[in-house]
């Protein structure tokens, strides 16, 4: 993995490309954005950091779409945000079509890329991306919320973060659901009394940092970066993302944990206890319908 | 080096916040803030980052100064920023209210702690500091510009940065001095030709990020957490930081290269030709005349 | 994950402990090993790494294993070392009844640690271990011979080892399986007419490197500690590592991909393709069988 | 800096470039011996490091001198290494006949190298490797016992390493001073009283060391590869190197803190109290004389 280009700079877009770039990791690096003169900016601010950091990797920065050539791997955060108050699926249909034409401009210039997914509704773009460009698209899915499960639990128990494993899946967002079977901490399961608090958290969180700070940058940001290295330096670590999957006769995206190296995959869906699939399956149902439904009243079937 | 504060929780202080934090160097951060909810909602973005990463640093944050305690290192970058078209002297008058005031609070509890100002006009805003508290204060100074300057020539020869050496110094912003005598390119002197559009360059480029994305952050983050970083572990690199000393009996500060890590000093001024250190003593001379008129003009004099 | 035990300080145990130790992720580490002064001069080998680095670890170094105390990892490579023409088997008598000493000693004084073992033969001295203490061991099993397998297909093809996934698996040394079915080179499968050179080469690069070099350090050194840094920061990387299970009322050792994070597991054995998994179910058959025999002819059952 | 060479891959040679390359910031090593197959055993050991890290570095090994081509750095291990009882100086005339010959022939291939002398006597081996070759050497000289003298303060004292600043000058070895007017402990200076005991380990420490484990690796292997690091990286840390100074009409080499970065220099000798400059004075007059002498008696000046 070489070469890695970002489509979108907003400050999500900005924070993934500066985690994912001030360790060295890759030769090249292309920055896209629709606003002008901002993807050459950022470019002088992440030479600044280059510079003290003794980071060496080519830069590349455009308003062309064009521009973005060779890469072995395209973050995309393209779109509208989510503000506050808003659904992530309000955000559907406009950024449907920004994903449409995405699909078609970026794969005959970028064969053999990964696509990782990040504007939301995350999960439903990446299946979007994926049905109209046939390309290899995951979903940043649901490692952020696993990683602010951990998170909430270490700082309950005040006790390492390190000490505290397990993963969150099904759909990104409001309809995630903590996978419990593969939470410990210190080895151990977490008591059933608890389990309420931590969904809350992780359901709740997001908006109240949105609410105070505009938005959630740093964690996401890193959380999507160590994706990126997972795949980039071929580290293999588990991560509840979303891979493609049939799902009556469409390819959808639902966070399983999987193993994210240079390959991506198997999700270790079969792994899980009963219950923990339960929820999986349907969160792939709930995803289709709404999916399906949300195609249809978007109009996004009439793009292709 | 076990606990560090952060004092200032907006842009460019949640930048040098997380890229000082995140590879988990210290022990325990004190994140504050003047405005509600801030702290806290920071310090779960970056709990969240510390999942990923295995970083288990303790966080504390708080709206109150008082819980500031046993900080080995105080990273300040409370006040107003400079916004676009503003001179960073027109600053001057309310950030020094600011810093009388944390000067009066933040010594008693965290006795021994180095300071590293941040907030803008930088170097007034340590003398500032300084000249209330008593307590040893630096610079952020001109390690950003010397960043800036290698990156311009690095982009310009298209070599790597790490092939650009030598420092900025004299006043930050506008009236910084590029130290040609330790300027090199592979080990090579640069053409005087191409002096000048260094320069400008140096003094164009934050600006010309302000208009664009709102203010800079990535690359002052990065290269600031980098002065952090050096006192932490002891690196002792040379950097371009404004260190206090005395001049017609004013504690002031301007940026020399010098010596940063677990002890600040020496600085390196000796060392450079007779034409730099003639720049650097006329850099002193102002800022010298400048400071005493703010601070009349701005009745700052009367606070103590 | 706070406290690291190293039992065995020759060079393989020299390797591990330095390349877990020098990017300070452990706040102690306890060297231990019967040499007289061996543990305490290498102790003063570390603490001069570790000035350079500004690593702040607390060290602890004996010859008395009662000293070993509170550690939640041990890393156990004391024993017999495997000379050039030596079988992996070889060794089994003699590392025996060390292990059988070691199983006896360190539970009772570090209380819920685990335990992974690279003594060789790796995974037999990780089920005598386990048959002796009850406690949690894995072996490092085939995670050295996986990262030669990616090793030699990158240089073969001159692409960046980054590029090739899958792993070895069975029982360590000479009976190692590739497991062709989790095998890719930029995400295709390996064509089968390479199979046997690549087979060859991770049976007999050890034997090589042990003629000219006198032992293998720096490959399963780096390595190992991967395997530690993974559980100490609760990576879930995926792993070819031997975990305990159960097979004909016996706790057996065999090399499975598995997650390995602050909890260790799933194996991913079920879904690896039909071929593999019959190799593994071989391995384990061989190994029990193989392992039997060796109990009762060194007469290490009559230790308990 | 892209390619850095190795020359001598015994025991020190082989951590040097272990730990100088284990983070991937080159992008090609060679890797040179005079024993038969040893590089090339020595370059599969690294390839299976680098495939658990990541590190895509290119590795060339030869057993021929002339593969060593394009290097930015050299770093000299090559000759008869120190055994117990033997004083660096015994080594002098065998370890010069090598350095002459190396001289003559690695220049010509690798215009505009910096090399990094380690061979002992070091810092005469270095001025040796100088004036027969008029090429830029710096001798690793003291920053090994810099970070002895550093670790056993902390020690002592019970504090992190990171608390502890100064430096060792002069000669390497059984004259190297401690430069006490550098020597912090939390900023503040060491009591007289400890200078002896601390003198002392700086001079014992190796000799133990090597009795008991055969050698030092760790501790200079890790120091000298943050030399490495700090010239590739332009970190422009201070260490305490010998580089290239004319003393009575002779390049000698005496260690003295240096700015180490791209270009290495200036040496803050200049900004040392008036003892420690008198101490590196006198190093000096010793070195030239002993090191006329030594040209002399081994009829090294009948080489050119």
């Amino acid at each position: 993995m070489k070469t890695i280009a970002f489509i979108g700079l907003g400050k999500i877009g900005q924070t993934i490309t500066y985690a994912s770039l001030i360790d060295g990791i890759f030769d090249q690096a292309i920055l896209y954005d629709i606003i002008p003169e901002l993807p050459e900016k950022f470019e002088h601010e992440l030479r600044h950091a280059f510079a003290t950091k003794g980071v060496n990797t080519d830069l590349i920065s455009s308003n062309r779409l064009d521009d973005v050539t060779g890469a072995d791997i395209v973050v995309i955060t393209a779109g509208k945000p989510r503000k506050a108050g808003m659904s992530r699926r309000d955000l559907f249909a406009d950024n449907a079509k920004i994903m449409y034409d995405l699909a078609k401009k970026l794969p005959p210039k970028n064969p053999g890329a990964i696509y990782l997914m990040v504007t939301n509704p995350v999960d439903m773009m990446a299946s979007i991306f994926s049905k109209f460009s046939k390309e290899y698209v995951i979903s940043a899915g649901d490692q952020v919320e696993t990683m602010r499960m951990r998170s909430y639990l270490a700082k309950k128990y005040k006790i390492p973060v390190t000490e505290v494993n397990g993963f969150v899946g099904g759909e990104h967002g409001e309809d995630a659901v903590v996978l419990w079977s593969t939470v410990s901490i210190k080895g151990n399961p977490v008591e059933e009394s608890v389990h309420q608090e931590v969904e809350n958290y992780v359901k709740q969180i997001p908006g109240e940092i949105i609410r105070v700070m505009g938005g959630t940058t740093w964690g996401p940001g890193t959380i999507i970066a160590d994706i990126v290295r997972s795949i980039a330096l071929n580290e293999n670590r588990v991560m509840s993302i979303a891979i493609p999957r049939e799902f009556e006769g469409e390819v959808i995206h639902v966070s399983i944990p999987v193993v994210v190296g240079r390959t991506i995959g198997p999700s270790i869906e079969q792994l899980l206890d009963e219950k923990d699939r339960w929820y999986l399956m349907a969160a792939m149902k709930d995803f289709h319908s709404t999916y399906r439904e949300l195609i249809k009243t978007s109009m996004i079937d009439q793009l292709s």
